[in-house]
């Protein structure tokens, strides 16, 4: 097959099993590359919390502009004993999403066959949903700080903003992904009944957005009884849209209905394509396990098909998705904190051989 | 058997069957208070979106005053079609809440024999903890709005407000309620690995509240994957201290992963006895089954149960739990809602009866 297209990647890594998983995921895509044919050139960047301990700093001072040419960035997991959450967060994860503008965060959560949900008597058809994050502002803001500290008078105060580009652009996306599924519905997470200011402003926009897509379905409920909903009726979901704070909550929530918090996927994305997008498992860098082999390289490799299907490359994006489920249905292929037996490298052939057969 | 003391208390039935279920709560006290030798003398309250309709207003405006001499108050539910939430809200709710300092709102979670918990191969061990919410200040302030409202640049603004009295009283209330339970563990919801400015001050005063009291275990977790635990694990919690908001979802998706969303009850609690406590069912006031009969009252008489312990009747409190559970425990003395054949008169007789064997 003549190649079609070429693709740079910044992969990055990070620590602990990142370095495991992101190698699985390139090896797959590799794999599908050549059957689909386009190619990969990667570029990989060693920021992490090692990086740190050795430099001061998880990456270098112009590090986003390094890897602001690429078509996408492809990120394991940063986190290190000893190295305190807010340093690698605010040395890389933040800043990239930030300043590369990757205002939608989504993340699929779907039943998969071989996975195990910890709710009683569903199947796959009944959790198939994907949550919508916003992914910059909200009530993640950097407005706020402390008075009084260390005194009996101190006080802390956050500043939720919420602008009208902001929440339009939100949901500007979850309605064009909605028209891409079968069922095209999008629900709305919301606190508009009680005291917080900025959720009837969310709500307005929500209504705005879907006067302008007639086609779309849509519900809202309320952020405390929508969680219980998710337990409840995961079947009631397609689309969810959710501000940075519900969204966060709600899309560590729904893997865990579905099963699938060790194997679920992520994308921060620039929709605009003004800036590459940014694919992360959900899963961390787990120190404990690191090193051993026995990382479930699964998440990492469903992340690789959410990112070539941002790239435009839909057929192997769902070569992988059914490579991924192939792997899944056997214990002899599914690594051991799904009850099966495979190590990461014969849990990633699994998916290999399965995309070349 | 003599009288020993009489409780005052404001009964304040609301709409819907809110005007079912307080009635079946009373019958079940009088019950109770006869077996264990106590008395209670009712001031019912018509409060209501029925009275909005009327005379413009929830509550006469000097309510809160009619109120503050009682013991405790009982309130069924508010809510009706036409009158929009924040009337309801506002104009009862949240002002009894805020202006008699019910600072701790707490729901104890119970998988309960007869009740289905939509987790696969959980039983009544697995799930008993209680939530504990900070219930009047936090994300829900009073501060916040908008600003060029209607134009592109719109924008909409919530302040978050922690001040040390108002967290270090709600985590004393946490530890020391985890003092009176077997386990004696308190876990904190927090999110101090992001952005929010609060939440590394809400970790500083549990840790400090933990050091206070030496003898109770401690846990913490952000609260995206705290919401995933409650499902994967409820038998990790005993007792769970959040933040307003924190404590609003915890409070929901709690009794929904016990199956109990329909009967779960609430408290808000002025704990230095100050000014009365409340109690209400958490469900609302349902006007699509309002008026036929067949409303569960076991919410509002496990609610029953909550306000007769804090007024000091643990025994009293324990009998009719005991006799809720082998209400449930029969289809014939089930409401609908939980697969029985009971409606509202026919179940809480059963409570009755077996208060009275
Ligand atoms: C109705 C609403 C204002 C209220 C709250 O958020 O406190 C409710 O969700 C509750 O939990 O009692
Ligand atoms: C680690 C943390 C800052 C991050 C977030 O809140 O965005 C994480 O929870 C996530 O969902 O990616």
């Amino acid at each position: 097959m003549t190649i079609s297209k070429t693709y740079t990647i910044a992969s990055i890594p990070g620590d602990g099993i990142g370095r495991e998983v992101i190698p699985a995921g390139q090896r797959v895509i590799e794999t599908v590359a050549q059957k689909r044919g386009f190619a990969v050139k990667w570029d990989t960047y060693d920021w992490s919390c090692e990086r740190y301990a050795q430099t001061g700093r998880m990456m270098p001072e112009d590090g986003i502009e390094q890897v602001k040419g690429s078509d996408a960035i492809y990120l394991g997991a940063v986190g290190y004993p000893g190295v305190p959450d807010h340093v690698s967060l605010w040395g890389l994860l933040i800043p990239l999403r930030r300043e590369l503008d990757q205002y939608a965060n989504v993340r699929p959560v779907r039943l998969l066959k071989g996975v195990q949900s910890p709710l009683a008597g569903r199947s796959a058809e009944d959790i198939d949903f994907v949550v919508v994050r916003e992914n910059v502002e909200g009530e993640y803001s950097e407005i706020g700080g402390r008075i009084y500290e260390g005194t009996e008078r101190e006080m802390a105060m956050q500043e939720a903003v919420f602008t009208r580009k902001g929440v339009d652009r939100i949901m500007e996306y979850a309605f064009e992904l909605a028209k891409t599924r079968k069922r095209g519905h999008v629900t709305s997470a919301t606190k508009s009944n009680g005291i917080v200011h900025t959720m009837p402003f969310w709500d307005e926009r929500f209504a705005a957005a879907s006067e302008r897509h007639p086609g779309i379905e849509t519900a809202q409920f309320h952020i405390d009884i929508l969680t219980a909903h998710f337990v409840l009726h995961p079947d009631w979901f397609d689309v969810v849209v959710g501000s940075n704070l519900f969204g966060d909550i709600l899309s560590d929530l729904g893997p865990a209905v579905a099963g699938s918090i060790g194997i679920a996927p992520s994308a921060n994305i620039n929709p605009e394509g003004v800036y590459p997008s940014m694919f992360e498992p959900v899963h961390g860098s787990a120190p404990d396990i690191a090193g051993k082999g026995i990382a479930n390289p699964v998440a990492a490799i469903w992340t690789a098909a959410m990112m070539l299907e941002h790239l435009g490359e839909a057929e192997a994006a769902a070569d992988i998705e059914r490579a991924i489920e192939h792997s899944l249905a056997s214990e002899e292929t599914r690594t051991a904190d799904l009850g099966g037996r495979a190590n990461t490298e014969e849990a990633t052939n699994a998916v290999v051989d399965a995309l070349s057969a």
